[in-house]
């Protein structure tokens, strides 16, 4: 836990590492993306990307605890397993292959096949997902000429992430990016991250997609109990609607083409990596909570004085996903009583006589008792488009922060009419 | 378990009770019931009530699971605890008494006191609650001088339970109120129910608030075990956002003004009656749930083929409280994807091959995969005010019904605005 901790700091101080503006997954060394539009969506929007490493990466992948589990997921664990390296993530959208039965299996397999064999690699280094609508059959003479054409669209700098970025979107509004840099091991160290994800978001485990590349030498054990260990702290801790998808998975490759010593957590240089890995996706976590269907407002939740810091955890998504909370910060209500009775039914420990609450610099409760505040600064300060709701229970040492956003007639639009 | 089949069947079936018509908590022999306006909401309506028994009644309660509980909780306990009997039940609405402190505690004791002495009967046999705005104090004036006033109010029959369930409302659209009468020990037995609750409302223990006279000769443990049970099947399978109250609470009185042999387990007549009253929380439960704040329907889920009880109840409760799920059927959408997404993450045993999923009489899913299905016969299935959700997982024996609502722009209209 000293370990963890460590690395929670170095990313909320200014840490080992910069921000690379406009940076992105083909940033890293050895990595090309690309995607186009296959005919999956409606719109003339990418529908099918592909991020290829021109050596086998070390690779990591954590997927949904939903129990049911899309086709895809199938196949990557499957490609995982034989080795831990990949050549190629490939990704559609549209369609999420979920509920598609045997069918939909052979689909995800002849996926991988066909990406292996256009793009020369072996399929057993290829990781398939998929994204969109439930329990339809994908179009495979759509898949199967998309994939035929892909390889050759595959390009290093900006314009081939930004491709991949658009390939990969359903309800998004927004292409969900970011990279840094860092010194380990006397060289430079990229680490990058592309992400969808808008609706049915309640990750527990990984998240909707989420794909990172770096650089760094790494081996595919470390790098899956880094990733492992980031999810918890990221991904895991945001929500829009409490829904856990059928076919969340976060990849991660590994390339190693930066050189230097392998990175390992005996490494000197190890915290800064995490730190930086773990940054990577925390930008990437809090970027599909802003972007929650209909959201207008990002909320994020910091619990501390929590019994432990599991118990903070629980109690922050409680709060962040409390339907009336959301709609609370959508209104820009001031209503502290629903923080308060959220915190309380989360089943955790907690003093119902201790508890402070703030909303950004406005206290509005201390010892569970109602503070007088300036009702017009905190209605300024709810119509910012960040609100930090902080919680301090007073009970011990535990903490957590979580992510989510407002809940507004666009949600309920939005997933009034989605697949219809 | 057995024996709480027995008494599912017997609500299920047309069971040995009848629904009184125009029945109401006046109903039962023994109690009158009243209400008024004495300044607590801003409109003029009722927000202050009582129903008080002509004798000490055996009485039972179940409250919230939140952590933070409102002070009147703490009241209504210690008047149970004293000897489990009750004369009255005092009622505010428009202000919770919740995270108001030792002044907020001392107000909920003088209601107690000052309505007992109005009222002629001891404090100990008096239960308070309240519910609407958490965190402001009572405006004690106010309620002192209402219940002054209330005591020379209360009537017999249904003009004073109409006061009563008008007072009890926030944000409620309609007045929840049930009556039915069995044979039992050789005499005519009522049953009878009022309740309140729109928002907030995902019961873990009791509902928002219930109200259960009967005039039935009980005694108070056997009526505590059977409100227990009543409420684990009705009150705690109904979700309108997933939020549970700090106000929870269900209390029953008994009169045993019907005469006869006392009722206990071991009596002939215990399931008939055992079945009557948790009929009576079933239509309050239900009635709650489609008056869900902003909602146009009643959703109903069945799970059947669970391997458990308990596990087809998770696993319902999870899908009527998804807001995806809430979404499409405010959408008329037919959208099982999101049903079994729903039943995936519920964390119970689930074989994700072997689903069947069913929109009242429209099979969508066999097996796990879709089945072609009119959709126009969907749609206007949908239409209706009721929509049935029926989900097979063919695993074991298990089985459990909840109840919710749609999600709709009324739900985000009312909570963005409901404190200013």
């Amino acid at each position: 836990m000293a370990h963890e901790h460590a690395a929670a700091q170095a990313t909320a101080a200014t840490a080992a590492f910069t921000v690379v503006e406009d940076g992105s997954v083909t940033t890293p060394a050895g990595f090309r993306a690309g995607g186009l539009h296959c005919g999956l969506k409606k719109t003339d929007r990418h529908d099918l990307g592909a991020i290829l490493c021109e050596v086998p990466a070390a690779a990591a992948a954590v997927y949904t605890t939903n129990k049911v589990q899309a086709a895809p997921l199938k196949a990557t664990r499957e490609s995982l397993a034989a080795g831990g390296r990949l050549r190629a993530m490939l990704v559609n959208s549209g369609n999420a292959n979920a509920c598609t039965g045997k069918q939909g299996e052979a689909d995800a397999y002849e996926m991988r096949a066909a990406f292996a064999e256009a793009a020369g690699v072996p399929q057993e280094q290829v990781a398939v997902a998929s994204t969109g609508v439930i329990g339809e059959l994908l179009k495979m003479d759509r898949v199967r000429s998309g994939i035929a054409q892909l390889p050759a669209r595959l390009k290093a700098g900006a314009e081939g992430a930004d491709d991949f970025c658009q390939a990969i979107l359903t309800t998004d509004l927004v292409k969900k990016s970011v990279c840094v840099s860092l010194q380990a091991g006397g060289r430079t160290v990229h680490v990058a991250g592309a992400a969808k994800g808008s609706g049915m978001i309640h990750p527990n485990m990984a998240t909707m997609l989420g794909f990172v590349t770096t650089d760094a030498p790494v081996g595919s054990e470390a790098l899956q109990a880094l990733l492992r260990q980031a999810t918890d702290r990221t991904f895991n801790m945001i929500t829009v609607d409490g829904d856990t998808s059928t076919n969340d998975m976060l990849v991660a490759m590994a390339s190693g083409l930066a050189g230097g010593d392998e990175l390992t957590p005996a490494h000197p240089d190890w915290e800064a990596f995490a730190s930086a890995l773990t940054h990577v996706c925390e930008i990437l976590a809090k970027a599909i909570a802003r972007d929650g269907e209909g959201a207008t407002k990002l909320i994020e939740v910091r619990v501390s004085g929590a019994e432990s810091d599991a118990s903070a955890a629980a109690i922050a998504k409680t709060i962040v996903g409390s339907s009336l909370v959301k709609s609370a910060v959508f209104g820009t209500d001031a209503n502290w009583g629903r923080i308060i009775a959220a915190a309380g039914r989360a089943g955790e420990p907690l003093d119902p006589d201790t508890v402070d609450i703030a909303l950004g610099p406005i206290l509005t409760l201390r010892d569970s008792q109602p503070v007088a505040f300036d009702e017009d600064a905190a209605l300024a300060y709810l119509k910012g488009d960040t609100v930090e709701i902080i919680v301090d229970l007073k009970l011990g040492g535990g903490q957590a922060t979580a992510w989510g956003c407002d809940l507004t007639y666009d949600y309920v639009r939005i997933n009034a009419a989605y697949r219809t």
